[in-house]
């Protein structure tokens, strides 16, 4: 196994312009193991209740996604409802959040998962993501985090940080933590609590990474028609992931590359409903879609 | 003379969120050629009114920028007041605009003018730029417009379409010309038009070209603060017609480099006052900024 990803597990309710989709498969760890999971092994660690479906276990087992540290309890799965509005299809409204048997989950990570090179910390509180990140040997830990923990924990999101290698997160939430407009001293606040990579996601407009070795803007690769953005985060972050668990190269021109396959795997979550299009994608079109898109911004 | 832009000549008043700023050097024209000045020998065609400025003459002859079709008449110099909010950089709020002088200008080519290779069409009505158009033997004919002309005068525009080689303008006008969301299919309604290139300005995002052969994104040079972006638009167009008219090449390679260097050259408009940092920055920073962001972007 090289990549071990903890984080949320949901049923999600979409209210999209193209229609309705009740209680389909969610939350930050589905979305980046699906995209993982196109580049290298990879495990989930996280919960559900009694009512998750079946189909969403084999969903994992046919991708080859090690469950050993999904835990099953009792009472009901993570639940969030969410809407999106055609002309403003990057903001998502919640109409909805059950957190249910998620409020209570403590990740518990199987010895052999313990010993992976590769760990992402999905959206889960700070506390715990810390608790994770002490107990694991990777050589790489890379956290995500989201506006929730920004607004309601930030001294655990600081303390979790400093135990991290990588921060990912998007531009608004870089500007809320770090309360820098400009979003190179945004991250250049953040590499002094820890990290020593930062990457902020901007959406349809691509990303940017930040060391002290580099400096990386990669815009957005063009796509037709946003269906559903809902895990475009997470399947950027599998994309990274998995890219380097895969290579197991952690330089600067490897993590370059990574954050373009983040940018790939992030356009093709959104040309679908919920993990559907993702799901669907092949490792060819992956770099084909990546060859494509170096085309398109050489210079 | 390989240059030779119509546009508009103004005074504007800037109320910034650094300052006020009353009567300082601006319209497409002035930033234009500001910035293609850096390129190559540019000459500028336009009218102004007996209050405009000495010093502002003496402004463009210090560039070197020819004025021969500048023309100076009874009355007063086209005014626009405007106002940008901190929050909201990329908007500007129009106070009050008087046409003045420039509401009845008809541009006239002077015989040197009329046999340059390069002509910018920049915010004139379209019945000029198609008069303009047809009189000059360029071989390369660049037209700029902006929403006043989509909204008023659309089939005047897309008569001046049919008589030039590239169409430049925001993505905003895109959508609004064309009433296409996705921004690749806007242009390609456009190329359908006459034009055999468009580039769409992206403000701080960057900049797309489309053509028959070619399909090409940039993300925005990353600037700490914008002070001021009024022109950025005219500057990108004077960068890119600029590299175009020095380098005399149209491959699409070298309208690539253009694009990117129109992005340059609005970076630095952006970051002082009318054109005052613009006009300090020599070709060698230009140049030296060019690397840095090829840099930033490889992957």
């Amino acid at each position: 196994m090289s990549v071990t990803a903890i984080g949320s597990i949901a049923l999600d309710s979409l209210s999209l312009p193209t229609g309705e989709y009740p209680e389909i498969l969610g939350g930050s760890a589905s979305h980046f193991a699906t995209s993982c999971s196109l580049f290298t092994d990879v495990a989930i660690v996280g919960v559900v209740g009694e009512d998750f479906h079946n189909d969403h276990i084999l969903y994992f087992k046919d991708r080859n996604i090690d469950t050993s540290g999904l835990q099953v309890v009792h009472g009901k799965t993570f639940r969030w409802k969410g809407k999106y509005e055609k002309e403003a299809m990057d903001q998502a409204i919640t109409l909805d959040t059950q957190l249910n048997v998620f409020e209570t989950f403590h990740p518990e990570i199987p010895e052999k998962l313990a010993q992976t090179d590769f760990v992402f910390l999905g959206n889960i509180h700070p506390k715990l993501q810390k608790e994770v990140a002490q107990k694991t040997t990777a050589k790489l830990k890379v956290l995500d985090t989201m506006n929730l923990w920004i607004a309601a924990t930030k001294e655990d999101l600081i303390q979790a940080l400093a135990e991290v290698d990588v921060l990912i997160f998007n531009e608004t939430e870089a500007r809320e933590f770090t309360g820098r407009e400009n979003l190179k001293e945004a991250a250049k606040a953040v590499l002094d609590m820890g990290p020593k990579v930062v990457v902020i996601k901007r959406g349809g407009e691509g990303a940017m990474l930040v060391s002290a070795e580099d400096l990386f803007f990669v815009g957005g690769y063009p796509v037709e028609q946003v269906i559903d953005p809902t895990g475009a985060g997470d399947s950027f972050a599998g994309g990274l992931v998995g890219y380097l668990g895969e290579s197991g190269d952690i330089s600067r021109e490897s993590l370059r590359r990574a954050v373009v396959y983040g940018n790939i795997m992030g356009s093709f979550n959104v040309q679908g409903v919920g993990t559907e299009v993702l799901s669907q994608a092949s490792r060819e079109e992956v770099d084909k879609r990546f060859e494509a898109f170096k085309r398109m911004m050489e210079f």
